[in-house]
């Protein structure tokens, strides 16, 4: 059967790398399915690959493989780590990249058994070496369980969480896209706890915008506004325009949502 | 039976937004082949992802279904369509992005049959909730009329005619690639009509390129030049350069072609 | 049998060039499976493509074919062809790129018999009318000694090579990455030969970079160094950050080893 592998990394595209890591997984599983998420995360931003990774996951197929490298500590002692959920297989490095994609009801293992690796391997490119080749004979049908010993405590990330109280929600851009629309930290269930009286104001820096909007096209071209976005967040947004730019905003800028 | 399925849009590489829609295809027709003709369309420039579209979707087997998502409109009344022709299925806003890939032998749906959408759709990522399960439906098998019903006028998109008179023809360019080369709205079928004599000097800006080259390498290095390019259309390059950057020229600048 | 087709090219992915291949093969050959090496090669770099190709080729499945396009001769005299090697097939132009892939135990086949390309072929894009379905008739089990007749002195790419005395090794940078990190001539092998003992010391500039990492981990943050990286190559980085970018190095610099 043939078992999908998505791939998210920060290696870029210009450069071999994911190309060789395909190489080795085909030479293993011949019959995967490949597709890459992304491979532009930024150089060594572990939390940028894990939203990736967390809001790309749920729409795919049970047992789906997500192989994913952004990792700072590779030849070091952080642990390259398997987990495995009723839903989906994580490979990755133990730095809490994969975290956010996984609930609690979860296994990790850590990745010990070397026979799954390839023969040799380098203290720079575990993708190629170690993450590439437990992927593929996991896609085989190897057992997870089978690759090393649990790992009871893994690394989670600390993601920023909004802070509420009676009148306000305060949030902050957590991810800037393509179109320069802004992602923020608070969802819609904070929004239905907090703030469940429409209508509402946000604040961004001196800006006040107000009126949450339900398309992009419910504001005119050219002007801000913010919805409930793809992934059930607040996101900031310029009508057939790029926010970031205009606004000047990026990732880590306080955001506050109140009543009007 | 493997169908394949291209993929064009403004959503860039970066974010998951991609790898989402290809997630969403397989969990529904997880024998389906996927092909990205690009996503770098420029974020909203329809005419730059119809000109990429219809110039691919000659090159695929028949019965190729071409998903296609560059959509300002989302979340409006704009409609999602597919388009049924002999030789291949569009997928896309009706928003004249597909149109310049089929001719009058087609047959659009408007696409109504929420069955065949995901459960729950946003406002801002139709690719993901609509028209990326509407083309992994047909990929397994549903007939395109059970999508919904016949739109009779669907959005044709206005693409820059050249003008002609007796002693020449006056287009523009219409498109710059990777390269800097750029590619003209004067077809070889315009010049046979037209200008069936040779030779031929082609104007833009102040600049006047004598004699048609036959391949990049009839000009010296570095030097400008014009040629029917691989989509039989006038192209103006630079050897071993890039004719975007080192003459100024853009799509939208005019060019004239005449007899010298 | 699905059979295995890499894809290596100065294209870019903006626009549909590397689409319209796809379509070419898949209309040819609808069981290959293909994978982007990479489409970024800088616009007519014989010796980046040629890199890139050869540090891939050799983690792929035996009797994968591997199609690289980077051509600035297209059109003119420059013979395509395909080379056989014992583990893999390679098409392409003969101009050196593809020659660091193969050994001494290869036979090169001059693309002759047209009834293996596109009916009608242009002077400007041979990826897709030659490149592209060689490959994929190969791929369908075309003998390439088919294709046309034997090429005795294919052109060889002539890479830069460190020289050597009794006291360093004088090479020089080869390729910078997506991160920055900047890979040498100088193996692994050249250095067993004439530096086996140990401390090493490396010259860059101005600079002097002392003892050999381990991994990127054995330099603070900020810093740079030196290790034998994926490639088996020297390489010079700085932890975390872009040695490219902040050393202001880029391929051609000279470096030279030696003990300390």
């Amino acid at each position: 059967m043939s078992r999908l592998i998505t791939l998210t990394t920060d290696f870029g595209l210009s450069d071999p790398f994911v190309g060789i890591m395909k190489g080795v997984i085909f030479g293993i599983a011949p019959k995967a399915t490949l597709i890459d998420l992304t491979h532009d995360i930024e150089p060594q931003n572990i939390q940028q690959g894990a939203l990736v990774l967390s809001s790309a996951a749920p729409y795919f197929p049970r047992k789906t493989i997500h192989l994913a490298v952004v990792d700072p500590g590779v030849g070091t002692s952080r642990h390259p780590i398997v987990v495995e959920t009723p839903e989906a297989i994580f490979v990755g490095p133990d730095n809490g990249l994969l975290s956010p994609a996984f609930s609690n009801n979860a296994t990790t293992y850590q990745l010990t058994q070397s026979e799954y690796f390839l023969e040799s391997f380098s203290n720079t490119f575990h993708g190629r070496d170690i993450f590439a080749p437990v992927a593929a004979h996991i896609a085989t049908g190897v057992w997870p369980s089978r690759m090393g010993k649990k790992l009871d405590e893994p690394i989670v990330l600390d993601l920023p969480r909004p802070e509420q109280n009676k009148t306000c929600l305060r949030g902050q851009v957590i991810y800037a896209d393509h179109f320069g629309n802004l992602t923020t930290n608070i969802s819609e269930d904070d929004l239905k706890q907090c703030l469940p009286s429409k209508p509402l104001v946000l604040k961004v820096g001196r800006r006040t915008l107000k009126q949450i909007s339900r398309s992009y096209a419910d504001c005119s071209k050219g002007k801000a506004g913010f919805l409930l976005n793809s992934w059930n967040a607040i996101e900031i947004f310029v009508r057939d325009g790029n926010a970031q730019q205009q606004l000047k905003i990026k990732p880590g800028t306080q955001v506050t949502l109140q009543s009007s």
